[in-house]
């Protein structure tokens, strides 16, 4: 298992001159029911501040207010509406899928729809609800896409989801089930392990106990989502990298100030951060320029 | 009677490196009718900022979209949902009881609620409207739970509580009425006062007139239930007190450069107040490192 | 006529270390219709940051979530509910009626409603439409209360209400209507001019055309109506003047760096405002104490 | 084609001190259905924040409360009350039409009834997707109003209003097109391009790929609204070249500290940046007065 060091933000590259933002990748985020809408507008609102050049977000009617309150940018549709989902869907990027999605049947009829729907080439982001529920049917497991699945689960859904208990979840292990599930897996937990097919373990030497609040893993999906929209061309890997690094990272500076850093003082470090860390600023900070 | 100083902050310990949300409480706010949204709105704002790992409001549906605008890292539930509310109360370490609620059947029925799923080990924080309702239904009295109860009335809602008049509010008397109630007793007032069971009073000798504002009250509530969601498990006295304290100093703070210290102004400070003062830094500012 | 000068600000003094809440006035704002919400939102946010004690706004339920999003210290009151208004009325200080009610027949019942139960010894600020409504309606001049009336009409309004035209609003001409209303009249415009009943005409030097923008005289009327709450028992004169002297040094002191100063930016600098320039602190400041 | 440079900004002048809001210009802003609310509330607020003096917006009635939150400055009318919507027309100065608007057949006759009822001394921004549906629909195209028109598409919808393909799409190629609509054609691309009516074609030499991202162009059109209303008494080429310039020039100076610069991020810096580069003190700054 190997550390991951600031170089992984080199894939922050300065953007070339002339570009729209269609080249900056569509997101469509999926979840947020009627009791959980926070984590979803989290989720869309870090896309948002991390640079994804076009942001919609599928949720319950009952968010729509609160989501255009907090991140105008972002559009929205209802995420019972599969016609309309799939109409986003179709020339997306990266999608989330999950947080505070909920484990009903609505919920179960909303992955079932994605899974149907997704795309190879397409990042698809796993997480929370979606991967508890997941775990427990059988049916969506028969039925999980071709696509560039990554799955952000913390311990216990790992547990869930891996069969594999807490206690036993070292590397080899895990390393074992990721395979089986052909996907990437970001294990969250103190520090933060990267399985990526065919790749090394990555380890996160960053974060803290400060980043231990609701909706932490909510904003993460969505700046993963958008560095995988911007950066995956040029190399996926440490794109996926960069965007874990960069969350925690974050986190790691307010906590200078701050007992606990909650998600949204994360989002908005976001745009700052990205500048100071882009490529050449970086270059030319330490003398490379 | 004995005054609260700086050292009850020591309870505001540096969290250890290896540890997740869930070893930081699990809050659940409460109140919040058609007309008083706002009240429950903050207390569960200030629990999120205040660094609870978990925080869920149980409130009215009208309330919900400014629930999410406000704090999206906090969840919902309907407050009429019973069945909703103790599926979240039987896994909550501290509730607070009483912003906003209001004092009609409803409320009633949901304290009721409340009282009769409450477990010994929670802490049960009871304000407002709560405790005016609690004053005058004697079903209720009849029914006040085995639990850590804290009540935190202003002196007009001690009267209603414990029966003795504004004036004869001396700390004998108080005494008395708190060991019956078997509760913890802040009461709120120019210095406020904490009668806690076998210990001695203590008296706050913070705060000034600019907290004379609406909504103070509710953002101390939940400041509470988030430090006896952290630090209760070290010292439950002093966690209670530092919540106190940490609610005024930052207000006598902030008013250096206001004329009126607004409950939102004070949550927006709790992250880096706690930080200033945890004991590690508190410890290396005095030279004891 | 006089100008006013920095010393009515002196009203603004240090509050008593003994005191609560209810010491500070509490503010009812009427207005808002399901067009223009936004107007009664800024008149409340307005009166909570200069300090009243507690406020609560009758709107139409439609505002509910913007008013708990903008300013979750205020409470709620559905504006047809006659009933819930009244008991709100009851125990209020200074109310302000108008901004953003609109002139159908809605607004005119609710007018009429608070015209039948304001008593004399509150302080009823009348803005926007319902001037508008009250120039057009003998009824409601026929049932104008007993009550301390202050009119906050811009040039046009003052017309109406008036019956003098705008070229023709000399000090002479504006007291013998404002005389025969009985009323204070504050006359908007580009040096806002004050007449009271029984006092000299004040003139405001202050102020400048960054203000003209929508909304501005909504927040003046919550202005007011908290520093009457709170400081008209020592000189409802100086106080009402120092409302007017308050809400366009701010803005003054903004347009440094604004090009156009919003509502909202001297909505959040009152606080700061009436810190610096209280009593004691300016009396400090020019070497008095 | 020309560079515009820093000299357009000169439009921007100081306001005569004897002004009211009906001097800088009454804004309507017509779009945001059901999806996207977003785009009409940055544009909406962008109008605000660059000194409209009034400003109403014209949305679905599910983006009433997302409005209010974000802006309580802007007034709402519900853009399917073609009488309302009207009564607000009749006033205004600048209209936009299309942020957000859609393309079924509410933002059909939504589309069809301003066309219907602008005026020919009132500037209408199209934008959006209010240039995709008159691209398509026969009978709007046949029905396009005498009045200041500016349209503001991208290149893509440039190529559906025009006929032109990207790569086509020359100084000449697209003049030709402008001249036969008749209009004002803003082309938005890396270095945007101005084509007014008898005049030269304009080049705006500033903007860059941090501002490639949603709710861009939404947030440019409040921004002409805005200087329309206010300054093109004066010089109305000048004042759209002033638009477009500091639309871009803000975008530029917050680039610095961002990755990627938001909308909403130049929303609020609008009123600093216009205070700034406003006449009197510009030539101060460089030394002519």
């Amino acid at each position: 298992m190997k550390d991951l060091d600031t170089n992984v933000l080199s894939v922050i590259s300065p953007r070339p001159a002339e570009s729209y933002k269609g080249n900056y990748g569509r997101v469509l985020t999926i979840g947020g029911n009627e009791n959980f809408g926070g984590a979803i507008i989290m989720s869309t609102s870090a896309a948002v501040h991390a640079g994804a050049g076009l942001v919609t977000c599928a949720t319950a009617p009952a968010n729509l207010t609160a989501l255009h309150s907090t991140v105008p940018e972002a559009m929205f549709v209802d995420y019972t509406d599969n016609e309309a989902v799939n109409n986003v869907l179709k020339s997306t990027t990266a999608i989330v899928l999950g947080p505070g999605l909920g484990t009903d049947e609505t919920s179960k009829k909303i992955i079932a729809n994605v899974f149907a729907n997704v795309s190879e080439e397409q990042y698809l982001i796993i997480d929370g609800s979606a991967i508890t529920l997941l775990a427990q049917e059988k049916d969506l497991q028969a039925n999980l896409p071709q696509a560039h699945i990554i799955f952000t689960p913390h311990e216990m859904e790992w547990q869930r989801l891996s069969g594999i208990k807490i206690a036993q979840q070292t590397e080899t292990a895990n390393r074992v089930q990721q395979e089986k599930l052909g996907a990437t897996v970001i294990l969250k937990k103190h520090h933060t392990e990267i399985y990526a097919p065919n790749a090394e373990t990555f380890r996160l030497p960053l974060g803290g106990p400060y980043m231990s609040t609701g909706g932490m893993g909510d904003t993460l999906t969505g700046i993963i989502a958008a560095f995988m929209g911007q950066f995956a061309k040029t190399n996926p890997q440490k794109a996926l990298q960069a965007a874990v690094y960069t969350h925690s990272a974050i986190a790691d500076q307010l906590s200078e100030n701050a007992y606990v850093v909650l998600p949204t003082d994360i989002i908005g470090h976001l745009q700052k951060f990205m500048q100071e860390h882009s490529h050449e600023n970086y270059r030319t900070k330490i003398g490379f320029n």
